[in-house]
């Protein structure tokens, strides 16, 4: 009858690719079933338990838990007792390189490496990193489980030194063509990534390469870094490294579901580089193909097809627009048509930060006092409130008259934009009301009136003449809302945030690196003919927590 | 010295043209400088106010207020003076058609209508789209401010008579070439439209006639009907009445932002159309292109231009899918790479509903407990949870080996979908462990097993070897997501809600309408060529509240 046998191994460090041998070692052990070997975590704990391996009580998250499951017990209890041996078994093979024992070792004996990839067990991850940022490297941080607080601190102390981390949680980049972690082969070219998405990166960089196109430079920056308490950090210094870079001329931003604050603020920062960039921020559509410079992709692969077209189109000077001086920066947006109103939100959102509406997507956007607007405004004059016992603005000019005078008033107005929709049973004239209006408005030398007549040539009120008498006025017009929309985003360029301390481009030409973790990566980069060394890492204090703090506060400075 | 002057008329109905018109007429009258005749509803006051017409107190919502800014005191009074005179000069001038004073009247003048064109003031539109229904005519009901409970009441009966409710706040429709309320000239075609959204559908029809092509019907539903209260209940009817329209070879479903669960099942609707239906749901990406017959707009415009794209293509025999039969019938999806699990999370949520996963875009995705699927189910195998002590999915199989036995033992799963991402430092041979898994799960002959390879020629594992393997397995094998998603999509058809009573399409044919409000909409039916009646409306007991709720009690056979 089959047997279960279990032992606790308390807290001490295993190397993941150590537990993952020696579960593979003792299912080849005569009348072993089934077994696992893995830290003791709620979830690891069910997982035992469903593959029918049942755990006993008493380990914890920090211990190791052996179960085997055999034919008998006798087999049962003869495979826990081949554990040690099958521990050491693997770590005596194969070891003919060099191996220093600690990061500062291998900087010494490598002091053109710019880079350390980090994939120890994430409770030692933090302190492995901050050692490689005091000794100057760029690092790359695979691995996962690491605190929001250490990935807060971490970058902020990066970004003093004007190097970049990547991740944590970050699986893959492709720096000067070798590729860090997972990483597929691709060939060289123009197309520079930053990803907040490790398989997004994969996925992206190959199907460029197999759309014939090639990476100058992929750079991840773990799936957290756009979540609002990180604010993008490594994003913003990657974008700056491949505004920089001569060699790329298409960017490619990727990332989980972002906040909207911080897509916003990488918008921003996007937009500012002067190249083309495709985004496909998940769960963020652009609300359109494109704005400036700008293009929104429904998924990974279609953000690889528009970055193989763009670097394929002859380049666009796309200088950086010039910041906004004056107090006239903001957008007034008087709509009649809710759904122009929302799909102005949607297109706009991402460009200008903070927007405030009465028609919002987000609560976050609902202005307070939709009779007075402040910073960037976008209202539906058609919506409930302003109808009761007042016909639609469609047919009745007069509250937007009175809302076009207002803005205009308002020297912080910077662009006025009015929707004017023809039709049966709209004003038979709009623009005989609207267009003297907007000629009065236009009397201040620094504000644009952006007019979007939507209608056919077949409308009663003459699509021709409505459009000649806005003209006239000295309004802009377009008969599609996109175009309207970018004109906006070009009107009103993102406020100049200071870019990041650089980065150096170096780091990024001939790139060689420490290895600090999993030994399949420092195999990688001796396949890719990188320079490289792997350290014989140890945690320190054997793992002991209480231990290693004590370590911690001794090494830091300040005590704390 | 400017003086101002105000009159409150308590308590009844009045028309906003006449409104409008009373306004204007105040304007030219000697020495006024600005006037406003309003119903004094709060946002209404503040703008009187913010106008510079400081209003009186003491008005109330229902009650009219009249405020005159004018030279002088005598002017301000002079012009309070001319009320009545205005007002009364507006209602005699150019009456020449016959006008019934009421619905019943006009139905019996005019049988062949099978609409009722509905803009009196909010308040009175749900009595009077209530009376059109009794009648066994359809609705357009233009009015805004009704409540939504009269809404889900008015869509009740209505759909129980096999009618169609366009509304509460139903800004336009093209019915058989005639424009109902606001609506743009277009040419005759085969596009129908269905459009929780007014200038939305003006928007792409307009575009729509601009690109060459043509409307077959555009029917408007409200803004609110993808609301959850609602449930898309005019949308489906609208859905299934171009469906069974011989003229309309492609549909355009565009709405303001929906909530994610009606989306889901106006998507449901759309899919067993068995026509191609292009998408744009504000705010709700399709994470994609397509998804089987449906199409992904990511604004008006483009939507316009897929639906003329689609029209001039050669028509695809696209069949509704036949509906699943058996306990199989739901996916299982287990990734190693998160952001393949987000896209496919944002392709397949409009699809198929409700998911459940561990990397949710709304809360309402997550699973309960990530061990155990139930229904459709898609799960980051990657995440931080599984991975304490434990390598990557990409480069231990041990885990996903587990699950996919797991899965395939469940006999609900009918469809099993992995990722394989190659490259540099994954596993050096996936197909190895995981293909023979895979032929075994095939065992049970009602089970697909869908296998996503990512990776590149170049890529160590080589690419066409692994392919190969899971070939060989059984296994679909697709080298991008979005291919992988569609054929999902196409095994697993939505679950068959029957259709609502079917409205006649002969209402669509050659439109006959009674017009109850803006005179301005008979006008333009008028002008159209369609057979049309305007009634002489006055609301019940002159609009006074109280008489109304008796009135209403005593036509109401219920009593309630």
């Amino acid at each position: 009858m089959a047997a279960t046998a279990s032992q606790i191994r308390p807290g001490a460090y295993y190397d993941s690719v150590v537990l993952m041998q020696l579960q593979r070692g003792l299912l080849t052990l005569p009348g072993v079933l089934d077994a696992g070997a893995v830290m003791a975590t709620p979830v690891n704990l069910e997982l035992l338990e469903a593959s029918g391996l049942r755990p006993v009580s008493g380990a914890g998250a920090d211990d190791l838990l052996i179960v085997v499951k055999a034919e008998n017990k006798e087999s049962a209890e003869g495979a826990l007792g081949q554990i040690d041996a099958l521990m050491t078994r693997r770590r005596a093979s194969g070891e003919v390189d060099f191996r220093p024992k600690s990061l500062d070792a291998a900087a010494h004996r490598l002091p053109e490496a710019a880079w350390v990839l980090v994939s120890v067990p994430g409770r030692f991850a933090g302190g492995v990193a901050r050692d490689a940022l005091h000794l100057g490297k760029n690092v790359f941080l695979y691995s996962d489980n690491v605190s929001l607080e250490d990935e807060v601190e971490l970058k902020r102390e990066a970004q003093g030194r004007g190097l970049l981390v990547m991740g944590p949680d970050c699986g893959t980049a492709i720096v000067g063509g070798v590729g860090f972690g997972f990483a597929n082969r691709t060939r060289r070219g123009s197309i520079g990534l930053v990803a907040a998405s490790g398989t997004g990166l994969q996925t992206v960089a190959s199907a460029i390469h197999h759309l014939g196109s090639g990476i100058s430079q992929a750079i991840g920056t773990g799936g957290r870094d756009l979540h609002g308490e990180i604010g993008a950090a490594s994003a913003r210094q990657a974008l700056d490294v491949l505004r920089r870079d001569p060699e790329t001329s298409v960017i490619v931003l990727i990332s989980k579901p972002p906040e909207p604050e911080v897509a916003a603020r990488v918008a921003a920062a996007a937009r500012r580089t002067g190249k083309p960039v495709v985004l496909n921020l998940i769960g963020l559509p652009g609300g359109g193909r494109s704005l400036g410079n700008l293009h929104f992709a429904s998924g990974l692969q279609e953000a690889a097809e528009i970055a193989v077209e763009l670097a394929s189109s002859p380049a666009i000077p796309a200088d950086a627009p010039p910041p906004v001086r004056g107090m006239a920066r903001y957008l007034r947006a008087l709509f009649s048509g809710g759904t122009l109103a929302y799909e102005a939100v949607l297109g706009l959102q991402i460009a200008l930060h903070p927007l405030h509406t009465n028609v919002p997507l987000h609560e976050s956007q609902r202005m307070q006092d939709p009779l007075h607007s402040t910073g960037h405004a976008i209202l539906d004059l058609g919506a409930d409130q302003f109808t009761v016992g007042r016909l639609h603005p469609m047919i009745d000019n007069d509250l937007r008259l009175r809302r076009l005078r207002q803005e205009a008033a308002d020297p912080e107005t910077a662009v006025i934009l009015l929707d004017v929709v023809l039709g049966e049973g709209s004003h038979p004239d709009p623009a005989a009301e609207l267009a003297p209006a907007v000629a009065e408005a236009l009397e201040r030398s620094d504000l644009k009136v952006l007019v979007c007549v939507i209608g056919t040539d077949l409308d009663p009120q003459g699509m021709e003449g409505q459009i000649e008498k806005f003209r006239a006025s000295g309004a802009r017009v377009f008969t599609g809302l996109r175009e309207a929309l970018d004109e906006i985003a070009r009107l009103l360029p993102p406020e100049a945030e200071p870019w990041p301390t650089p980065v150096s481009l170096e780091a990024f030409r001939t790139p060689a690196a420490i290895n600090v973790g999993l030994e399949s990566f420092y195999e990688s980069l001796v396949a890719q003919g990188a320079a490289t060394l792997h350290v014989d890492w140890r945690p320190p204090a054997g793992g002991d927590e209480r231990l290693m703090a004590i370590l911690a506060r001794m090494k830091s400075p300040s005590g704390s």
